[in-house]
């Protein structure tokens, strides 16, 4: 009897990941950090679910054939509005449909991807733009900390090309923590996300087989804690007015002393904290 | 024989523009913004070109599909190189071949879209990802200052969600230079380009018809002098060694005492130089 209550117990507390996965090759690092994430997850109860953006063919573009039906102006044809309606209207393509039910389901969404041109592969970006729909995954009320997804987490796991020393303030592409910040806020907190640090793989394709297969053993270890870690800082929505969304004068007032700013984007013309869009508690 | 003379002048000067444009709809804000930079450029003797990357059903994402012919490694594809290879034999598909075509032959390029998720739509990514091959945009010597496109120039034009209040270093999506900064050194400069500052459209879905007018005529008013702008200021690569690509010491050294970073990126734990992604100068 207290094994089938301990049974239920697990299955009950068994989290849904999700794993959006954007490269074509099975037999890349990308890939193996996948499965490598599959598998550590798996073993520890989750389910995991990945949806294998080429593989699928998955369409990046945001046109009105995302919209089942006629679209309301297709004169002045406004993808954000007319998709907003859609999902109220359950209209939407299928194929939105069916990655926002993935979405609904997961306690985590991992994604896994080759950096390209400083963000997200073209097929990435289209994921984001098609599937996290106005109403479904934001609204004028609940965004940032007060976001539709705050109870989940999400994060990137990626492959540079660059070394990481190009990537510091100092190196020539500048930084990572800028480059991030887009993503890392804009996107994934936008949507309310509790953000864990990102899993990056500094150039795997320049790396020895040995320090590849060291970057995974990496990746396999924080996958054993994954699920226990603190998610990065944000500011809370309610430290901005309403009206203009600036930070209220006594928040600012506060931090007015500090050495460095609140976060990467909202630095309030000081230093950015060091690392803080790469670690918790920073 | 004067004017015989100053028309051929004329016509050597006069300058290539590639405009390439986002927007699903001819009705829209976006379009009217192409269309203005299309009459006002034209009417300055350039030739202007429009990649209207919907109308064409532009495809955004980078497979296998790219390369005419075989890959040379199907189970271990990597895009990037594969398609340097098939670049440097000609066998890269007729879409990219094309943009590319238009590249080479623009002195100009100006990128209109409306921001998607703090960035360009996954379209535009696409073409980001696609057309910028290795080899033809950017190789291992020739990056940043040194560039391959470095004798020509580019902008971005779009429109954005949020209010400006809200994109500042004490609003609630952070300083708007920190969400350009990828954009703009990471594949812009990254490739070469001048870049010449962004024009910003706030918020043009929540503006009054009046102030709608008024943005569009602050557009055309800049147009006159667009060919004419100084370009942002990025750091040569020579400042940086060529092993780490990290800052040289005397570089640095030469920085150590002032009071803002170098760049929003390469900003050496200091302040972020204000505006520097904004306006040339700064």
């Amino acid at each position: 009897m207290d094994e089938t209550l301990e049974l239920v117990a697990e299955v009950l507390a068994a989290k849904k990941v999700l794993i959006v996965y954007a490269h074509q090759s099975s037999g890349s690092f990308n890939a193996a950090a996948k499965d490598a994430a599959v598998k550590a997850l798996t073993a520890q109860g989750c389910t995991v679910d990945v949806s294998d953006l080429y593989a699928m063919n998955f369409k990046a573009t945001a046109t009105a054939e995302d919209i089942k039906g006629d679209v309301k102006d297709a004169e002045h044809f406004r993808y954000l509005k007319e998709t907003q309606q859609a999902w109220e209207e359950g209209r939407l393509s299928d194929d939105i449909t069916k990655e926002q039910t993935k979405v609904t389901e997961a306690d985590l969404i991992i994604f896994q991807f080759p950096m390209y041109w400083f963000s997200v592969p073209g097929i990435l970006k289209g994921w984001f733009d098609r599937v996290l729909t106005s109403g479904f995954a934001f609204s004028q009320d609940k965004r940032y900390s007060l976001g539709i997804f705050k109870d989940k987490q999400a994060m990137l796991s990626f492959t540079t090309g660059s070394l990481e020393s190009m990537f510091s303030p100092t190196g020539i592409n500048g930084d990572m923590n800028v480059t991030l910040w887009p993503l890392q806020n804009g996107i994934l907190h936008y949507c309310g996300f509790q953000v864990l640090a990102p899993q990056i793989f500094w150039a795997p394709s320049c790396a020895s087989p040995e320090a590849r297969t060291s970057m995974l053993e990496g990746w396999r270890t924080r996958l054993q804690g994954l699920l226990e870690e603190k998610p990065l800082s944000f500011i809370p929505l309610d430290s901005f007015d309403e009206k203009g969304f600036q930070l209220k004068p006594d928040v600012h007032e506060k931090h007015a002393s500090k050495e460095f700013g609140l976060t990467v984007g909202i630095h309030l013309g000081k230093r950015l904290p060091p690392h803080s869009q790469m670690k918790a508690g920073c």
